[in-house]
């Protein structure tokens, strides 16, 4: 095992920033968290976790009172001087970087959403990159990106490169990426900037085109406590968003099995991703951390464990729910997304194995912890029953959603477009 | 003739953007431009162009004088209110966005003008995205890319996507694009940016993927005057930047040249181009708005006339500056920038002429306007001597050129690097 690393994590108070860090943290490592706070923002779309997440102060207490030397700042990646500072300070050895607005639909409710998504993603990862070149050129940035940068081509996705033959002759080129929203045209944009830093600079990176990660438990979540085993500490457990904004597909699923609401996939549901439970997710991070690249390196790892269509979830969202005696129904909706519904799907995962990357827990496995756990927090989810139908469209309009018939067991209704407020 | 077109064109007070003008304009068509005048920020960087710029007020007033419909309005892309603003007045038929920060060393020299690089050619683009989805569904947004975008790949380039077997399935996919600095990363952000915009919204574009253009004169600037042939209104001239920021590498041998200043080609010059005369990016330009692809889609032109290495445009200049009693040399110096100095260089060009184009001026034709045109400014190209040489490196320096040394006759010198400056 890597002991004692220096790594630091931008976005350490985010779904999955807070687990990496008990996880490296449990590994021996010394760690630096920084955040905005920005993912506690999901009350702006009158959300919340359906997991009860403890104040910042709460949870820099619950890692501190096991490992003293965890740092954590709060601070905005799109304040140079900030960066500038946390990278001399620290000097980091490796860095991994969540600190980016991960939310497609939140991208799209409009030009502010969109802009706002695209600077924040961009000018926080320049000014990491310009730190990094100047005070920690050695540093090895794991970055976070989405297998979603690949769009849906009719040929194998390969990990970033490709070797190919155009009109007789031969290069290794970057696969062509075809992103789906304007969240996804961010993690473009920063795979295409830091790829040419690392050429310019000789700076080392990997970009983690991840899959669709599930679950909210970890090992290192866990606690000794008077009983006997351990058992989870609650200001250690992450989010869990079932929105229409921040929510995954399947994290909606699972909130609407709970309440009783039908599960709602988006259009024909063929629209297939690969997934990755969160203890995996973490194994791998770690496999990328403690395997830097050589210097100038810049290397792609997709990440994901099994693939899935929308309807698939779904039936196992079903499945799993009914083992613990939940009657789930499934009801296709209309799609707000522009994307395709049915499509060829197979991408490559090498790298990872090669690290030594051995899944531990299918989507069932994970659901069957999650679907319980979530019962626990039934009213949580109860109380924003609202905010799990779609309200934001790709084609442009805000729709006024029969959020109400979804329930009464009617056909879903036309959608409404609601007219574009004038500018301000 | 297509006749009556409502074009704005954004930037229309920059190199390309005010004969573009004048070029609609004589064709009959009716023209709205907006600029935030920021090509006049060359002041900046301690330069000029040697062409004399007249004040907006005065080339606004010049234009008026033969155009009395033409309208001007100094505006800020970036400000979503203004944009939207006037895609709501004028709902034009087509557009011409020129309006970004075209320069590769600007967006080199420090983090600042990096993210200012991508900030504005990012947001703008995305302002104008939304306003003409809301406000000009059918506008045809024609886009400045860059050939630069494509970089320097092993194999052919085609016009924006290919047609490939991989692994024994086909697709057609957007070619990959591998930019050379930060500001050739805006362009490719631009390119996926508005890639979807048409895919989602139905909007229609085509993507300029332009090579370096030359020139400065073109027949619309020709106006009556009591002599019996037509006399350039100095009024009417374009930009001509030749420092190490603004100029390109032809245009710095040019003033090199008039000023008995060494051609000094960056590495080993065998970096290759396309390049085009500026009255036939103005056919180019043309014939795209006259011709404006279908609803939802988005199409790629590649933009050029003739392929040249940096070395060959320095031996052209050489042979034309010499019809004028000019006797150039040539001196390679070490390269600022991090390319290819020797590749294969093969892209396509089959849209443009399948619409009609028929280049008119080759390299030597329009050296031969320039060069003595040049002459007559040798004393504002003198004054700005210093600004010529590179001092802005593509590895994160600042170098101290030996400016004075490169007339001397002594080889060059190596370089310094200047530290970093401490963050403000």
């Amino acid at each position: 095992m890597v002991i004692d690393l220096k790594i630091m994590i931008m976005g350490v108070d985010g779904y999955l920033g807070f687990p990496l860090a008990l996880k490296f943290l449990s590994r021996g490592h010394e760690v630096v968290g920084v955040d905005n706070l920005s993912r506690r923002r999901v009350r702006e779309v009158g959300s919340h976790s359906a997991t009860p997440i403890y104040s910042p102060f709460e949870r820099f207490v619950a890692l501190h009172e096991e490992f003293p030397d965890f740092e954590w700042r709060i601070m905005d990646l799109r304040d140079s001087g900030e960066v500038d500072y946390v990278l001399r300070k620290h000097e980091p050895d490796a860095m991994v970087h969540l600190g980016e607005i991960p939310s497609a639909p939140y991208s799209m409710i409009d030009l502010e959403h969109c802009n706002e998504t695209m600077m924040n993603n961009i000018v926080g990862t320049n000014n990491i990159l310009f730190a990094m070149h100047k005070h920690a050129p050695e540093c090895h940035m794991v970055k976070l990106g989405t297998m979603g940068e690949y769009g849906t081509p009719n040929v194998d996705i390969p990990e970033g490169y490709f070797d190919i033959e155009y009109r007789g002759r031969e290069d290794r080129l970057p696969f062509p990426r075809q992103p789906g929203s304007w969240y996804h045209l961010t993690k473009v944009h920063g795979t295409f900037n830091i790829m040419f830093a690392c050429k310019i600079w000789g700076l080392r990176s990997t970009d983690i085109m991840q899959g669709v990660v599930h679950g909210i438990v970890t090992n290192d979540m866990l606690r000794n406590c008077d009983c006997l085993e351990k058992t989870l500490d609650p200001r250690l457990i992450t989010r869990f968003d079932f929105d229409e904004i921040w929510g995954t597909a399947l994290n909606r699923f699972c909130a609407q099995a709970v309440i009783g609401h039908e599960l709602t996939p988006y259009g024909k549901g063929g629209q297939t991703r690969g997934y990755l439970a969160l203890r995996d997710s973490m194994q791998c991070l770690t496999l990328a951390v403690e395997n830097p690249p050589d210097e100038g390196e810049y290397r792609v790892f997709n990440q994901f464990d099994e693939c899935y269509s929308v309807n698939e979830l779904a039936e196992h969202v079903v499945k799993v729910s009914g083992e613990f005696g939940i009657e789930a129904k499934v009801w296709n909706i209309e799609n707000p997304r522009v994307e395709a519904e049915e499509h060829y799907y197979n991408p490559d995962m090498e790298h990872l194995p090669g690290l030594g990357f051995r899944p531990t827990y299918s989507l069932d496995d994970e659901l069957r912890i999650t679907i319980p756990k979530l019962m626990e927090y039934r009213e949580r989810i109860e109380a924003k029953r609202g905010r799990i139908m779609p309200t934001v469209s790709w084609t442009g309009g805000r729709y006024s959603v029969p959020v109400g018939r979804a329930l009464s067991g009617l056909p879903p209704v036309e959608l409404e477009v609601a007219s574009f407020g004038e500018p301000g």
